[in-house]
């Protein structure tokens, strides 16, 4: 029995975070229209965890923390010079960006149905920013409060980096909910940047965003001002015309042109976001050379400054990138937002390149170091992700447990954002083929197919895709097969089951689809030791243990008793065994038991640590 | 033929950093009067170079870096209110540190002989510091120069450690040259903080150096509020009373009570100046249960906590203590400050407990982390001592090269205070026996004993103590048997050589002496391989070499044509070699060669690196 059709219109624009463009030159395009719908899995529960907990504690906490305060006291600002406000800002200067990460969460949702509290929500914020935006469209309330000057200390200001954050919001609401009231804040404000930067060398913002969300605010628009403003800002950068804020040029990726970086530096969240607006400004202009060196970049980045999880920054002393191959676990940083960042940067050079390693990377940051800056319970966060705790591991910035909110809090809204906007991640087209890229069950539509996704994964490898409807003609239906799976097999229909042999990693069916058709591919959930690279001086001797695409890891409240996980020593040889299970505090899971001397070593999935005790923590362990 | 005969008063005061205590119950006393007298070897070589090239340099740059402009600043200041002033106040708020720490170094150094340059450099120094002393004792020229309040922001306000500091150099000048001028300011700047805070709660400061400053000052003067203030410092810490400078009580030390605290946290010179005080403290009032917690600690600092360098502070971010078993080689920071006070703090308990482990860890510490701090030529120096450069290494506080000077210049003046007072730390005496600690060619006079000890140490192992003159009656001579030297022989004048069996660390012959008395001891210079405790994360699978007392390190400039430093790997198995040479840029050394795969791997002594090019480093090398 074919489950029940749903209408999807193909030729509608692209409505998740990267638009259909008046001129991109990528060969992959996302989903026309709301292509793509998650209907079961852990990528589906996460999206309805986080509508049904992280959500309403984003709109408490822009209360009790102070962010929409903070422009009403921008309104009164404006209305009567309001003596001492700045005395009552509240927060670092980016606290508006909490409120515009939110919203564009909300945006993405309002396409998943019906949510009038978010809607009500996002309709008063919003009157408040259409309050608070000046005449001349500036709009930033910490400057507004303040009476700082505007554009004055751009290193450290993020004054482009907040109206990058409102663009990307503002395109949301339009494209998931509708709704252009704050799109025209959003074009007011950029038009104030293009105006006062445009054809300058004024000055560039010390934390990109304001790129990526320009190109964007270009596709939803057409106004080819908004390219040329990110063509320009991604050109400037290298020059010293950021700044310095204290922490140095290379903190702003301001120490080389983009065209001739070859590696990561500085401040991971700046520069995977930089990295985003490079890729967009390459594909939306054409330029080759600059899309090639964003490639390099991210695989040299993926070679030597990645971590096992995925994570990016090595270093705490400013959230960054290290030397090539240092990567302690224990002192990692990889910031919940670099994860995110990532993710949408190895987004942009899946849809430039069409190369399935990009998506092999996104669902190694989606499963282990973006899913682990949530509890379980959708109300607390990591912004630090390391790969070990101590017995009496101490960071100042980092008490090594989850909180439910931050003074900087950049993450937890971050993170909203982007499992919100999940289903748009997941597939896309190239001419009239349907590419299939991460798994959870789903309905997807484009290239003339109308597919249902229905899943196990990742706690099991089978993915079945079956055709609801078909255009007529032979027409291409790919699906990844992560680098991985060493072992995948395939089945059409009732055909026999065949491996696989993947080009540029995708398992490419050409055919005349038929409703009803059903591929099955079967991949390998074998649990694996990984063993590091010998370059990487801090996990040497040691090996980590991965299930599919989760890489495990070991916490105290799992061993046997009396066995203490810095004791933990793995003989490699013996068999693992996969064994799922329900714990309390974590939810459904698959733990994997190693053996290690006298004792089996238990792990679970590495997203799932730090929602039981606070006790050590390892994801590599000393092999013997 | 006996060498020259030179007189030491037996019976003077000591003349070093630890005074002759009036209450002091520890066992071991520094020699009395100018007991020890460095004649040769690689110590005796430091000193000369200290003399000849680093503290020429620090008194040209106390008048470039400002620190004596702030000072003049201070006294015009006070004569006319200078308008202006503060804002020409130049560098950190500890700026006169460095002033005090050279004229600490220059009474040391006055000791050894006629030093018309640095006499008078110290008399105009002291002139310029009597003038800014206020009337009623305070003495800081950041303070005096900015008209902030004194006493109003103890956390970050350096003010007791400006005074610390201030004091312990008067005290070097009254002991080494004989000039108490400047002791009269310190004593008036003590009494002003006995004045305001003897018996009082009114603050502590975040940078402890006083406690062990007073207790000194009381063995000067014997003014028991000195002690009483010490004591009270040392019991108030724990509380908060510090306050905060924004990076936390526990990067303060400022958290748990000294008498409770196990294992060291924070700023790592902060937390090992604190512990100089807290044993002199313990020794001055006989508190053994006080002195019975900074050995524990001790301990487990050097088990866990210390780097095979004898460094200390595993983290950049706060300069401080990490994690126990966190000790990475390419991000340790290894202060050499820290060096230095975990050297004085060692010496106490030397001192007070007469365990030779200690006097080893004092080895460690000087010729390994301590050493490395400054360069073969003595002109430049390093502040942060990783144990390993990579290609591409990059440090914001730490470019991986010496430098002239810093704008935080702790490091270089502090180097010079301990180099210029090395004579002192070498040997000791309990009752009737003459202990010797650290072997380079010296005359020691002590316990009835004047002896000559000629060494060619550490390039060899052989150290010969030759009694010039006895008193009558059996005495005790003891030389120090390190604990790495797995094979150890002595002979007495013409008897056939014996192994030692040492007690405490310590060959310890008791018998009456007669001038021409020869013991030979033959310490075991094979060179060795190092293996880390399993618990430390960091360096698995690694192994360091080490010969003596030397730790050794791989430079790019050493290797084989073609073989990069981080390509290396040792087959452990294989024979080490040991062969002296002289390297140009680095002098007089001895590497070590090392079976590596295909190649030889050549070490030299960890403290002489850096003294050629910039490339590569290693101590601990990946072992197949």
């Amino acid at each position: 029995m074919l489950p029940e059709v749903i209408v999807i219109q193909s030729d509608a624009p692209p409505a998740g975070p990267v638009g259909m463009s008046p001129t991109a030159t990528w060969p992959h395009q996302p989903l026309a229209g709301r292509g793509a719908r998650l209907t079961g899995g852990l990528l589906h529960d996460w999206q309805q965890r986080n509508l049904a907990a992280s959500l309403p504690l984003a709109l408490r906490q822009l209360e009790v923390a102070g962010n929409l305060d903070n422009v009403r006291l921008a309104i009164r600002s404006a209305a009567d010079g309001a003596a001492g406000a700045a005395a009552r800002y509240r927060g670092p200067v980016f606290m508006d960006t909490d409120i515009y990460k939110t919203l564009e969460a909300i945006g993405w949702e309002l396409a998943h149905g019906d949510r009038p509290e978010l809607a009500s929500f996002a309709a008063s914020a919003i009157g408040l920013l259409r309050q608070a935006q000046l005449p001349d469209g500036y709009l930033d309330s910490y400057f507004q409060v303040t009476g700082e000057p505007k554009y004055s200390r751009l290193a450290s200001s993020h004054e482009m980096y907040c109206a990058g954050h409102l663009i990307q919001a503002a395109i949301a609401l339009q494209r998931g909910g509708g709704d252009s009231n704050l799109l025209d804040v959003a074009k007011r404000l950029a038009d104030h940047l293009v105006r006062e930067f445009l054809g300058q060398a004024k000055g560039l913002d010390g934390h990109p965003i304001i790129e990526t969300a320009l190109v964007e605010l270009y596709r939803e628009t057409g106004s080819a001002d908004y390219l040329a403003l990110a063509t320009q800002f991604v050109d400037q950068r290298g020059a010293g015309l950021a700044g310095d804020s204290g922490l140095g040029r290379r903190y702003l990726q301001d120490t080389v042109p983009v065209r001739q970086s070859t590696t990561e530096i500085g401040h991971a969240v700046r520069a995977l976001y930089l990295e985003a607006g490079v890729v967009d400004v390459a594909a939306e202009t054409g330029d080759t050379a600059l899309l090639k060196s964003s490639v390099d970049r991210w695989a040299d980045m993926v070679a030597a400054k990645t971590y096992l999880t995925g994570g990016n920054g090595s270093r705490h002393s400013d959230e960054g990138f290290g030397d090539r191959f240092e990567l302690p676990p224990d002192r990692a940083y990889n910031e919940t937002c670099a994860a995110i960042a990532s993710f949408q940067w190895s987004w942009r050079l899946l849809l430039a390149t069409g190369d399935g390693r990009y998506a092999d990377h996104m669902e190694r940051v989606l499963y282990n170091g973006f899913g682990s800056g949530i509890s379980a319970d959708g109300r607390r966060f990591f912004y630090v992700n390391p790969l070990q705790r101590r017995e009496d591991h101490f960071e100042k910035d980092d008490p090594g447990r989850r909180h439910e909110w931050f003074s900087c809090s950049c993450c937890p809204p971050n993170i909203m954002r982007l499992i919100a906007s999940l289903d748009h991640y997941i597939a896309s087209t190239a001419d009239d083929t349907l590419y299939l890229h991460q798994f959870t069950g789903s309905r997807l539509s484009g290239a003339g197919l109308e597919v249902e996704v229905v899943t196990g994964y990742p706690w099991s490898g089978q993915v079945q895709v079956t055709v609801l409807t078909a255009a007529g003609g032979e027409r291409g239906l790919a699906v990844r097969v992560p680098a991985w799976s060493e072992v995948t097999g395939f089945r059409l229909n009732d055909d026999p089951e065949r491996s696989v042999a993947p080009a540029d990693g995708y398992l490419l069916l050409r055919r005349a689809w038929q409703p009803g058709d059903r591929v099955t591919v079967e991949l390998d959930m074998t649990p694996r030791l990984r063993r590091p690279d010998r370059r990487v001086d801090a996990i040497r001797g040691c090996v980590a243990v991965e299930r599919g695409p989760l890489v495990y890891c070991f916490e105290q409240a799992d061993q046997p008793a009396g066995t203490r996980v810095d004791d933990l020593e793995v003989a490699p040889g013996g068999a693992l065994d996969a064994v799922p299970v329900t714990l309390d505090g974590v939810g459904e899971t698959v733990q994997v038991r190693v053996p290690a001397g006298d004792v089996t070593a238990i792990g679970v999935p590495y997203f799932q640590w730090d929602n039981r005790d606070g006790g050590p923590m390892r994801v590599w362990l000393p092999a013997g």
